[in-house]
């Protein structure tokens, strides 16, 4: 018999060569049905692999990553199948699941494909998906494998395996396809429930442009209909609110091939959102008790070799600039800068905690093909700010800050959300994780704990953790469904005694506090391009750029149009003149297309009556409005979304 | 007959050879008692110097600095002719005015001296200078020249001589000492009434550590005794005053060796006032119609070649950074990346004039040893912007810069200002000047027409505007009477064109705008450093890092001091509160030494009637107050500053 272990610490036995999935069974039919791999010893199993000694065992759902990643892995053989049946003496490169989906490279020897070849692949995929043909895992010699791919003649397979030690080689078979692959795989090919190939590009063989061209083909699967047709509708919306798209129509930011790529230059539109979600930060933050700091962009290399992020780090950072004999960087993080005042501070325990927050301009080195638009940018504007507490005070900070994520979650109408705390391997102390066991247990017991009693969704993810602590990384989805990383909270409990910070405890003695990083907002450049995806550039009114659009119905009104916008800004209502010489229709139409929340329409009456009338972006008219009543309902609104409970 | 054209364009007639000073006398006696000396085409001259050809005239007073320069270049002769008293066989190097003062280089041939032997040399200074010897200019061949100082023995004097070209050599006499000068200098040793050394330090000849080490003696004098007695006074407290000593005990900002000498890190304190005075910058120029931007602190080389600024401006650069096959450098202005915004807009004439705004952080390079405190640093946090017009906008739009000026002005308690206009030089267009007669004429008429109509003080001064415009420096005094130069405007119509900016104006057809950089506050850390000195630390309410400072007068109190200051934070007022387990006079004692502006004394009676005791920092007793009564108080207090007329 072994003794497996469960996530929740319960321990049962099996007989050896139990697989997960009769494990799965012994505890629930359902279950079983949906189980598309297993975590056995934080190792990523197929579900059907016989398990041969005492074993921590993690069943993987759909919604665990790890087995999507799984499914898509399976999908790419599965599709491979497919293609070896239309496309006889077809040769396979390499097919891996990535972030959405799967991808198989191949060459067609010859043979064309196009996307209208793309629905009978899908059928034919369906069609052997619902034979259920079980993924069966063999382990070959590296003879074996070579004599094989040799009669097949598949030359990119046997240039993989070149690179393969003998006795690690395994095969992986369904149906009539057999693949030289590591796994994991899904236990049948019926979990697969809707297929779709999405894309043809070219890639060169192991990536260099040295080799041939082969065929790489996109495709996406699930384990139910439904949900494939729920993703490519939130393609589609996506594609609409492309942040990229819509912050070019709104005149929100742009690059510059002067400036230099992912270094975006902020319009005075979306400068407005800036200041917007600054005031808000800083609002949010003084109210917590924090203090802000303002520290250069710039520091010495012996900055970060102190907090160690040299070398280690140093491809991620700018190159440095020599000045006076010395290495300067643009800093690629704010926390050494923050330690130093913390160190200035010279705290005793009657100033903890400190929460030192910045506004602080990042730059890091991103390769200029992975730059995308806001999402992957190399100057980061990031909502930052330092915690610097005692022990005592560790969980109720902590949970501070948890609580801080959850008023902006809802200011800002994001439901869905989670938190994935990564924690330690007790086995890598001292190699991947600083060897400090009891700290370890004592900051992630409090982590988990404030978790729990917060009633914060959240998931646990061993082995993922800093090297200085635990983290959480902060998971959202847009209104359409789509998951961003949106910010990562830290605990450090070493990096400072690295900086020789201390405080006086009430004995006297000096003591190293432990600091959190947290960054509730991310950072600017990404933060507003998840904003303009999720409200798809209709900004809630206190963010939008311009709040009122002033619309003269002819140029007799434009004096008193001018007065009104003069009158709002008093109000600080942002506020935009329509003055040109149009039809009102064309005004609304180019108001409206603009996504300013509230048109205002003066003309003879409105004049007479020292009046606006009123039209919602999307919802039409609201009648007549004086403007201190408008400037009330504006501020209302603007109200009720921001004092939150 | 010769024709004098005076700065007011008038012109009168004398005969050939006359001097300044005779003019002056011609003019009215009181006038010539305070010529110190002339500009004569521009030039700097003897007051006594002949006349020999039509010529413009600017008489030199005590407020016009050229004439301190040559009244402290004349006291270093007056310095020299004393020493030679006391020190037989002294040899002297250069001896030039300096910002205060002037300095002598001197040789004393193992003969010592030190600060005790500054007062018979400052009477002695007196007393020739009572004797009123003139200073008389000689032309001397250059063998003339070596013959004297050879026969005299001053090997540093014929060092220099050997640089000098026959023909171009000029001899001052005043009393007995002679020296090798070219001049200008003040009609005689009676202007000089009050005298002061003021510091011995070494220097080596020429700046060159190989070279022997001289006795460099600095002093200072005056044309009145009161004007010394002040300057001594004004020194005094500028040491008390000393914005790095006041900013380490307020805690304001720090230097860090490992972040780098010139890059000042913020601490909570100094990032509040950094915070207030943004807040008022950005009301300010909403107001006045501008639009925020935020651009990187980075750009390729490429945009510092279009701009102009490299290579030119290369030393004052950081050096660069290489990345993907290019150069990057951190930008030491704002205006190239608002140029790319402007450019982005994409304008029509309706849409100007176009304000764009950022507190953007530069960074220049300065010599270590050039580095003081915030005065001298290489990360520059500016109140930039730059304003797009049409010619026909300029004067309306450079009067509304001005007109923040005078605002500022009033909210900073700064009395004493002038604005230093500096136009081109005809003669140098092409040259140090864009070449654009026509643009720099009717710029710089329009700037003076709008110094003269706004009537702010103002000089003018030839040939030293910009290249690319005329420019405005912005000079104030600290409420101690040092003068600081705050900030710049400039007046640029030849960039925007280099950037390809245009505007499309009513005819359909695209023109260049004018761009105006302008940064009323200058840079956080200079204008701190500045108000830092202006106000001793005592900040004005609203910038005080803490406006408040709550003393319980025992531990028994303390909850409902803590209450206080939540209420007060709930009001927007900056609260501090002193927990220690002190005496309430010491208690009282620390408060006043941070200098905060108001304590609130909390005991039994306030506990009991909800109500706090107010004593002002500097101030004493000002009663019992109710929160409410105290926070409408500050607030009024703070609207009386701000919202100046």
């Amino acid at each position: 018999m072994i003794k497996i272990t469960f996530p929740d610490k319960n321990v049962r036995e099996y007989p050896e060569g139990t697989s997960s999935l009769e494990i799965a069974k012994s505890i629930s039919e359902g279950l079983a049905r949906n189980v598309i791999a297993a975590k056995v010893n934080g190792e990523v199993w197929d579900a059907t692999r016989p398990i041969r000694s005492d074993s921590s065992l993690q069943l993987l759902t759909w919604d665990d990553k790890e087995s999507k990643s799984t499914l898509w892995h399976s999908s790419a053989h599965l599709m491979a199948e497919a293609l070896e049946f239309f496309y006889p003496g077809i040769k396979f490169g390499i097919g891996p699941p990535v972030e959405n989906g799967f991808y198989y490279d191949v060459d067609l020897g010859g043979q064309a494909i196009s996307s209208e070849d793309f629905k009978k692949i899908e059928d034919k995929m369906l069609e052997l998906a619902r034979q259920a043909n079980k993924y069966i895992r063999k382990d070959v010699s590296k003879k074996e494998a070579i004599e094989y791919f040799t009669a097949k003649g598949d030359e990119y397979k046997l240039d993989l395996l070149n690179d393969l030690q003998d006795g690690t080689i395994t095969f992986y078979q369904q149906g009539n396809f057999v693949d030289l692959c590591r796994g994991p795989h899904i236990p049948d090919t019926g979990i697969i429930k809707a297929a779709k190939l999405m894309n043809i590009a070219g890639a060169y063989w192991r990536g260099d442009e040295k080799n041939k061209q082969l065929t790489r083909i996109y495709g996406i699967t699930f384990p139910k209909k439904s949900q494939l047709d729920e993703y490519l509708t939130m393609l589609e919306e996506a594609k609409k609110r492309d942040h990229r798209k819509i912050g070019k129509e709104m005149e929100i930011f742009t690059f510059d091939d002067d400036v230099g790529p992912g270094l975006p230059l902020w319009m005075p539109n979306g400068a407005v959102i800036i200041e917007q979600l600054e005031k808000l930060a800083k609002k949010t933050e003084q109210e917590a008790g924090y203090q802000r700091v303002r520290t250069p962009h710039i520091a010495k290399e012996s900055m970060y070799l102190t907090s160690g992020h040299l070398p280690y780090y140093a491809d991620s950072m700018f190159p440095p600039m020599e000045m006076d004999g010395e290495k300067y960087y643009l800093k690629a993080m704010n926390c050494p800068h923050h330690h130093k005042i913390f160190k200035e501070l010279n705290p005793s325990y009657r100033d903890l905690p400190i929460r030192l927050a910045e506004y602080g301009t990042c730059y890091r080195y991103e390769q200029s093909g992975e730059l995308f638009g806001l999402m992957r940018v190399r100057c980061l504007q990031m909502n930052d700010a330092h915690i610097y507490c005692t022990r005592e005070q560790f969980a109720q900070e902590f949970n501070a800050v948890n609580e801080m994520y959850l008023k902006y979650f809802k200011i800002f109408n994001i439901d869905k959300y989670v938190m994935r705390f990564s924690t330690h391997e007790p086995s890598k102390l001292g190699k991947k994780y600083v060897d400090n066991p009891e700290l370890w247990k004592q900051t992630e017991d409090m982590v988990r704990q404030v978790l729990i009693d917060s009633k914060i969704p959240y998931i646990e993810v061993p082995d993922e953790g800093a090297f200085y602590g635990p983290k959480i990384d902060v998971q959202v989805w847009s209104a359409i469904g789509r998951e961003f990383t949106l910010a990562t909270n830290q605990v450090d409990f070493a990096v400072p005694a690295r900086f020789g910070l201390t405080y006086k405890n009430n004995q006297n003695q000096l003591e190293t506090p432990i600091c959190i990083h947290r960054a509730p907002l991310g950072t600017h450049e990404r933060f507003i391009g998840f904003l303009i995806e999720h409200f798809a550039g209709n900004f809630p009114i206190w963010l939008s750029p311009r709040q009122v659009s002033i619309l003269p119905i002819s140029d007799k009104y434009n004096e008193y149009a001018k007065k009104v916008l003069q009158l709002l800004g008093n109000s600080d209502i942002r506020g935009l003149l329509d003055q040109r010489d149009e039809k009102i229709g064309k005004k609304i139409r180019d108001a409206e297309m603009k996504k300013v929340p509230y048109m205002l329409i003066v003309g003879e009456k409105e004049f007479n009556d020292n009046t606006v009338s009123v039209r919602k972006h999307g919802g039409g008219d609201l009648g007549t409005f004086t403007l201190s009543d408008f400037s009330k309902m504006i501020q209302d609104e603007i109200d009720n979304i921001l004092n939150v409970k």
